[in-house]
């Protein structure tokens, strides 16, 4: 945890004022943008003088990098039961990954939304850390696609562009989706892996799963 | 165009000014954010003092506002010749849209940019002007898969959902794509198009467009 900049750390009460600073800069992040919020702005958001949030965090760029770190961990946590799920059908190892992305993006969309579109404003080091990340997110729904078009299941489709339409869409759910609105995260998730997998199955597949009953 | 809030209109002079301030102000929106970024740093990539800018342009809200309504209109002229095109089927009518409102993206992706990221910060009328167009934009891609479902060649599906899911797919290429990359836009367009209109359609439909022939 040393590369997350944060100076005051290892005790559970430095873990709950990081929560704590992070909660407040991801609210303001999000609302104004990395470039618009500033430390002072941080600071009075927890009753703090913009000096003594010096002693908690190293810079405004530790705290973004630690937000986009964690966010990255939440969406790896999430896939991975999915990547060497043996027994699983492609069709379920698919459908199993975009509900956890989409779960994990609906379950705090202010990190989610700092996630998908603050973290270009870190240094060029820590913005090529997260970027191999995000490819590395990106490379599991390409294996996943491609491995269910190995097995029969999925139609030939070019699995480069397949995963980034894939992941493009649901991240456009953290746009849009509200925990208050008519729509559940549940509902939302199985919803976008109906559209998804429906346009990757192949006749027989289809068939069997009853894609064109409906 | 007096709500563009620009000062000096109306002359050849001034349009090719306008333009060229926008221009610079585009490529850093994009890079730094709208936050991030100065009327000094507009002037400076101009090479004028910033008092000089002034009698260009009100603020820097108003330069926002102008780039962000150009790229409105333009993904609105784009697909309008889709809207009523009575005789062409629903799956020509989509696969025209979306090459269209791909096209619009990967022609200028610094406008496209900031109309898709840099939006929300403007000022409350404004930023509810522009939420109204680009709810329109994907109201026309819903009408669009409805009327397909209504014809018989797309599957029932949520078309609320389907059509958000198309769009923050289509507009995730901005993200990635460059014009010195190995996908041309039209490529790019093609193979989302096939994506996407393969999700939607039915047996008979996916039958007849050789979908599974492949």
């Amino acid at each position: 945890m040393a590369e997350s900049g944060l100076v005051e750390q290892g005790t559970p009460i430095a873990e709950t004022r990081r929560r704590q600073i992070e909660g407040v800069a991801s609210a303001l992040f999000r609302e104004r943008g990395y470039a618009g919020t500033g430390m002072r702005e941080i600071a009075r958001g927890l009753q703090l003088r913009g000096a003594s949030l010096y002693a908690h965090v190293g810079s405004k760029e530790d705290v973004l990098f630690s937000i986009v770190e964690r966010a990255a961990d939440r969406f790896a946590t999430a896939i991975s039961p999915y990547l060497h799920a043996d027994g699983m059908s492609a069709e379920s190892r698919l459908r199993g990954m975009i509900r956890a992305h989409v779960l994990v993006l609906t379950d705090d969309l202010e990190d989610a939304t700092v996630f998908l579109h603050e973290w270009r404003f870190l240094g060029p080091e820590r913005r090529a850390r997260i970027l191999a990340r995000r490819d590395n997110h990106e490379q599991a729904f390409r294996d996943s696609i491609a491995a269910g078009t190995a097995a029969g299941d999925f139609r030939l489709v070019d699995e480069r562009l397949a995963a980034r339409s894939l992941l493009s869409s649901l991240n456009g759910i953290a746009g849009w989706w509200r925990a208050d609105g008519p729509l559940s995260a549940d509902q939302v998730a199985e919803a976008y892996a109906d559209l998804h997998v429906s346009g990757l199955l192949t006749e027989a597949s289809a068939r069997h799963s009853g894609r064109f009953q409906r």
